[in-house]
């Protein structure tokens, strides 16, 4: 590999929450299809990939999203692509439900043995660690973490070729969710509404610089 | 910028959760700092960074970790860097807390009527989206999943340099921040444990190929 940490930092000082795309630069098929690669081979816990990406791209549908998000406003309609990020819930992810069952042996292909051997580490970290097991809600908040690294490492693809993004995290989740189910068909015992992230090239550079806190504050050594 | 798309497919293709590291080919401090640094310019929601990364190099404390951490037996005496991630609690990251306040002024450099507006809307997203003012949990989940950013991000940059990675997501989370309280004394009332990431270099090759869902199973797309 020839990648140097200088082109890295440099995509890290490139990306921001880009308030609005150029609509007369689209982004290619094959970038976009690149960044969305870099999301399927993502880590997740035990490797499970609680996730699916819907990519709007029907114009009304994308006004019908913007009306229950904000931050979002300007990027919905110039976007070169959409994505809203679904979660799976608890009926999916449970140690014992049909997916998880399917995927090891389907995806993961693995041995009857390894699945009950990984079926029993799977119950225990969903029993003890965080109560996932007894309740819907620690299971979709650990499904969402997970979701979130999709998501860094989209941002971060797109940004090492030169393509902007915006994530969006403030909407109303249930008229969302009741939108996509009755727009899309998702259902929503079995699905969330993580995030959405909006692709294109920027219209303007940024209106402020990036700030942050000085190392120095966010790391502590302990030798 | 000249870094090739298959250059970074190859480095998430490289990437798996490492089992165990070569103590005898320690990462440099240099390409430590590095990773750090993509943690550090790591988006977050309003970018306020709502976490604080505690590198562990001590071998008594390390092991005092590995006792409440499961999936870390051998990772954690062989990296040659082992930080543990912690996420900031709702003292912290409410709209009206000192934290935020000083936050805006003295790191985003706001100006007053800038504070005004932006405390506004963080105090509508933080009221209405997610409920988070009612619930000290709704908080520390939504600091979480910031924090799976730079999860995300360091584990990327890792990969794209060569260099291997274990993230830690099941331990004994209760004894786990009482260790931390004791021996380091970490405040439980502010901070709480998002993961733990090892870094070093492989010792020897993964024992399985990673797997993923065709990407049509995890993408669809409404034009």
């Amino acid at each position: 590999m020839s990648i140097s940490k200088q082109d890295i930092i440099d995509a890290f000082w490139f990306r921001h929450a880009c308030k609005e795309f150029d609509v007369a630069k689209p982004v290619s098929r094959e970038d976009f299809d690149f960044i969305l690669e870099t999301a399927r081979l993502s880590p997740s816990s035990f490797g499970l990939e609680p996730w699916k990406f819907l990519v709007v791209q029907n114009p009304d549908l994308r006004e019908k999203l913007r009306q229950y998000t904000w931050g979002g406003q300007l990027q919905l309609p110039t976007a070169s692509y959409v994505l809203v990020a679904l979660l799976r819930k608890s009926a999916f992810m449970r140690y014992d439900s049909p997916y998880i069952q399917n995927f090891m042996r389907q995806v993961q292909n693995l041995s009857e043995l390894a699945c009950k051997i990984r079926t029993s580490i799977l119950e225990k970290f969903q029993a003890d660690d965080f109560d996932l097991l007894n309740s819907e809600r620690s299971m979709a908040d650990w499904s969402a973490r997970q979701t979130y690294l999709p998501l860094a490492n989209m941002m971060t693809a797109a940004a090492l070729i030169g393509i902007d993004t915006c994530p969006i995290e403030g909407f109303d989740q249930n008229s969302l969710e009741n939108l996509l189910a009755k727009e899309l068909g998702i259902d929503r015992q079995g699905w969330g509404v993580a995030y959405l992230l909006a692709f294109g090239y920027r219209k303007a550079d940024p209106n402020w610089p990036k700030t942050r806190q000085p190392i120095d504050n966010i790391v502590e050594w302990f030798e």
